[in-house]
């Protein structure tokens, strides 16, 4: 079956791998990362292994990860006040694009394997980047 | 014409918007962000705008964007002295998924537009995503 849809090859994502943490269900997922929490691992699929090379432990990383099965129509959300907030005014998992963010110094390199403490995603969330953080006072 | 290949819906972007910077040729994109630097706009889609209510500005987000035609092959770069160093070691706009990500504060709000200063990219650029910025000290 052909999907008449059209969609614009360029825009659509490659998960390079995926983050193995402690929590299989969302109730367990912490609300926030926590630099001192659990080991988590990023596990690159094969191919993108090389993309490694020149990490060094301790090195603060920017990790992009997905969140699936969220509601990417959300535009507001109502607060306990009985106002609505809008989605790009939160960090919540419901919003058009669900990229995660997270900021975090590398605890070891193994193969294609990054670990870091203390993520919030579920285990299995796909992994989409990893880069060298810029924080914001050495812009 | 069918594309055989499977599409993942969930992993396809939906740009939000666009980003309005000065520069219309890539030799013209500064290497970093300036916080000091020219005023840019990030222009939602009329769709997305009742997201932006909570925003304030000052208020430090996290902007994701979007780099078009690059090489999203490139694992490796060959650095000066003739070694090389990996993908995800690096910012290069050449990555699996070429998302950009950049922490600055708010200059101004008015409707569907956001003003910052500073940003890297190309005027036209598709904006991702908007979200509360955490620093690191903070997390």
């Amino acid at each position: 079956m052909c999907n008449e849809r059209t969609i614009k090859m360029d825009a659509t994502l490659e998960f390079i791998g995926h983050i193995n943490t402690p929590y299989n269900a969302i109730e367990e997922c912490p609300n926030n990362i926590d630099i001192n929490g659990p080991l988590c691992q990023l596990v690159l699929n094969e191919k993108f292994k090389n993309g490694l090379s020149g990490l060094k432990p301790a090195q603060k990383i920017l990790i992009l990860y997905w969140f699936e099965n969220t509601d990417r129509n959300e535009l507001e959300t109502s607060t306990d006040d009985g106002s609505s907030i809008g989605t790009f005014a939160l960090r919540s998992p419901n919003r058009p694009n669900p990229i995660v963010a997270a900021t975090l110094p590398i605890e070891s390199i193994e193969n294609s394997v990054v670990s870091v403490r203390g993520l919030d995603c579920l285990n299995g969330t796909p992994l989409l980047d990893i880069k060298p953080a810029i924080l914001l006072e050495e812009q």
